[in-house]
């Protein structure tokens, strides 16, 4: 999983059938260091994650499954909210 | 799911049996702020999605699940098309 | 899916049983301007494509099910030809 | 998998439930020569890595797996702890 | 599947229990003229594969069927050495 920031929301009205109910967030990759990288994407939000929320969310073939379902093609889900991170520096 | 911005379409005659009658688009990824990065993909396209279409996108082996079949080898789908975002700033 | 131009073969005697009789080919990402990036992939190839071809080739686990078999672990594989392009500029 | 050093835990209330019980680590990717590279994963730790140990993790959609079952959206796991290295230099 | 040398073996006691067994190598990513680029993985073997030997390895969460069995967390593999390689140039 990675850490990320919630930044915002996506609205769409034309979708493949299995996103029909799903809210969809924009998520900003960040580091260790909370600092942001790469670019903005899109992801499942199951757990009422809110703009601002410090996430971890997860990109692979199987982030369907916090629907607990797995017939859909979704990539990217938020699955929890970060209360508190421990880090001891590696750089 | 990522961003993109349909660029047009891939005309092929010769391909595997699962990919026919498959309607294949050429995606340019967006950041959120609508620039583009990284190079032009082919994707399935199941909603009518049009050329010049603001849409988001799905890149993971479960992509040919907008079929509602998983058995052909298909890497990129076109999943929503975007009516409006909200984004707030993180970098 | 990506665009690649196929420029070689792989010739491999020992490798692991569900690859035995798969013609490999070596493939060269292409941008949708057809520039060269990135480095050259081994491919399964199950539609005859030649070298110097103009294809797009899948990459993920599911790149076996042009083989219409789940069962091997096969990553990259060539799922069409390409007859022609319509891009509309995006940068 | 990739070499990696343990660098932190996450805590974390708000959850998907088929996270509920896992124990999250913070990894950092190094190199061969033990370099750090890249960002911090956050994993799923079955194995009661502590922080500093180096290890090497998983990073794909069945990384769920470490908990002998398919049905999570992890997608990021330590899965040993290195005792040695043998590295022949190959740059 | 991507090209790579192998460069030397991973030692490791304390794993997951579906690792028990297996030979871990290091593998150091090499382009189509066999220049190194990126960062050494682990990856399993199951073909006998030597320190020094060009070989292809796959890297998706299929990588554990060269067991032939799929429930390990496995995401990297060498499916084959190399015998030969015929490149037309593509740049």
């Amino acid at each position: 999983m990675k850490l990320g920031k919630v930044t915002g929301r996506v609205v769409s009205t034309i979708k493949v059938p299995s996103f029909e109910g799903i809210k969809l967030m924009l998520v900003q990759p960040l580091d260790e260091r909370l600092v942001p990288y790469g670019v903005t994407i899109v992801a499942f939000d199951t757990i009422q994650a809110g703009v601002g929320d410090l996430i971890y969310y997860e990109t692979s073939k199987e982030a369907g499954r916090v629907l607990e379902t797995t017939m859909n093609p979704c990539d990217a889900a938020i699955v929890g909210i970060v209360d508190a991170m421990e880090v001891e520096g590696a750089k």
